[in-house]
């Protein structure tokens, strides 16, 4: 009767990778599959390997020795799932971070703009990209952006993924030519594949959106909570009298209509000029990306976390202190002309949403050093 | 037209902790939802503070100074979403893994049974629980223990969160009361206050449960791949030719039947004795549970991963070696009287499943010092 167990073999389903919820299996379910198995025993033939995992391939002739093991039975098995894959993600994107060889003259990687020291941007007007090229708009903070409902001025990109893969291939900024060309670069270093493989062990190879969700997961990782996130989880001795006071001033001014949400700005768009025209009207803001008439002067209201450190101010960089910003944006924003210590006050509130980002979290990594096969920088 | 921009109040709807989504805002939406916010203006005086986020408290008497600010009006704010709460839920985790003060007599942690200095269990028969107590069962391995379908001999626990939480309440184990016990020693120490948070910033208290997420987000940690998965993965030159006998003798012999899955077994539950009873009848596995006839004698399937060290074997510890088990398994479950080498072939490919778990994963970490309120060890 338990004769059929001698010709055990493989069910025909494919190998999980994730946690098993494989349920009970009792005797007589047993007796069943191994007779199932029998039947089906032909089609273990044709099985071709699921992509989706670590697929055990074919190649025989491949093995050491003479020992041939049927493959297809293998996918009873699974590999393990990953440990912290989210750790592995963020290792791997702060390296890409920080990494010239990403730039097509390898002179240039996200930090040169999003400067990690310079609180997440590099203080200049129009940050330069690809052979010295002028940046269209004012480079914004890295840091705590991952927070925004959209990314780009004119919120053009979903996501700081998709925000990272369309910096590297842009050609104003850091001009790879495409995909290959940057999996090129990577795929030369040991090291990297390495990464790679930890970070994403599903994915046989490195691709541009495994490079954007690691440059994510990392940007995701850059949040700085300061006294303010202390204060709004209830600690009401996180913040002086002056700060507070601060804080009333912009509701009662009535800055939160725009600058609202976890990054104090960042979800939602808004018209530049909404009460009184903005004087200047060159960039049309998000109207540029959908030619629509009522994304005439459309910008995302912008993140005012780290904002004391993050200037120079605006899109266009036109504005070099706080103070001034402050004044202009309560002016042609809400119709309202502020005294000087209503706007100083308003000030004392933003610094509040200042402090450092973990130090080991922003300090440089280590980089793979290049082999042979890297490709050489090209500065045409 | 744009006076009531002047009256600009938060709307009556709760801030979001998570990333914003929020469409974009166009002129007139603002225009409606400003006016709106005249009619609904009542609605802030009676609002509640929304207790699955961060809630700005109406405490403003425990505010510095003389300032206070309308706290309903912060509702348009947020806390920062957390950045990899992953990595501080691991962390967390180690610490409660090693901590003695999770037992009633302060004596055992996790690791005294599950040590990780010898991959996960302690060479015992039966380790010993609160007041040097007999376990029921042998102590399996913590390693990879979470990529199984169910923890437990019997599969009572669902996972490895819900099988920490009743380790410690349970009497013959770690013997803490109950949660009230557990919490009071967690929140007696400031390092495990801020740990929490950091590994929960949505939860105010400590609580079992989260401690219990804590621990299975450091065992789902403590994975340890080998060569065996680097073989699975396609490198057909990961495994010698003598260790690829071995595979092909474990799959010729019908072992893979019940030993499946990431864990080489731990995905299912199987009759000890399906084909010969076994010898012990005395306990019943699963039944002892469920009480149902069906479920006599019925353990899952032992977990093969790091089998290598992890003897004596069996729910019971009643065998010594890894060649005699493979034996009686053969014997008792497939009905094959294995020869000598045939076994002496699996054990190779057993040997293939172990491999060291990273060793900073699993070095000791350095615990908080007792306070004075933390309650004192209780060995009675």
């Amino acid at each position: 009767m338990f004769e059929p167990l001698h010709l055990a073999a493989a069910p025909c389903t494919p190998a999980r990778s994730g946690p098993i919820t494989r349920p009970v299996m009792k005797t007589r379910t047993l007796l069943t599959v191994l007779a199932a198995t029998l039947a089906i025993a032909a089609c273990e033939e044709n099985k071709k390997p699921d992509d989706t995992k670590p697929a055990p391939k074919a190649s025989a002739s491949a093995e050491k020795g003479a020992t041939k093991v049927d493959q297809a039975m293998l996918a009873v098995f699974a590999a393990l799932p990953a440990a912290n894959a989210e750790a592995d993600k963020i290792a791997l994107g702060k390296m890409l971070f920080f990494e010239n060889r990403l730039s097509k003259a390898q002179d240039i990687s996200c930090n040169t703009c999003h400067a990690l020291d310079k609180a997440g941007a590099d203080g200049k007007k129009l940050s330069e990209g690809h052979k010295k090229q002028a940046q269209a708009r004012n480079t914004p903070s890295v840091l705590n952006a991952s927070a925004q409902f959209k990314q780009g001025w004119d919120g053009r990109w979903k996501d700081v993924e998709e925000a990272s893969t369309a910096h590297i291939t842009d050609p104003k900024v850091m001009a790879m030519a495409d995909e290959k060309a940057v999996v090129a670069v990577l795929a030369s270093m040991p090291e990297y594949v390495d990464a790679f493989k930890k970070a994403f062990p599903a994915d046989k190879d490195i691709t541009l959106a495994n490079a954007g969700k690691a440059l994510g997961a990392y940007q995701r990782a850059l949040l700085v909570p300061t006294k303010w996130d202390k204060y709004l989880a209830g600690d009401k001795t996180a913040m002086s009298d002056d700060e507070l006071k601060g804080v009333k001033t912009f509701l009662d001014v009535g800055c939160q209509t725009c600058h609202q949400g976890a990054d104090v700005g960042g979800s939602l768009m808004q018209k530049l000029g909404l009460v009184k025209p903005w004087p200047d009207q060159t960039d049309q803001g998000a109207f540029a990306v959908t030619k629509q008439e009522t994304d005439k002067m459309m910008f995302k209201v912008a993140n005012l976390r780290e904002v004391e450190k993050t200037g120079p101010y605006l899109h266009d960089g036109s504005v070099d202190s706080l103070d001034k910003v402050v004044a202009m944006m309560a002016d042609h924003q809400l119709g309202k002309v502020l005294p000087d210590d209503q706007v100083k006050s308003i000030v004392v509130f933003l610094k509040t949403l200042t402090a450092d980002p973990p130090a080991d979290l922003v300090k440089a990594p280590t980089l793979p050093k290049s082999t042979p096969k890297t490709p050489k920088p090209d500065s045409k």
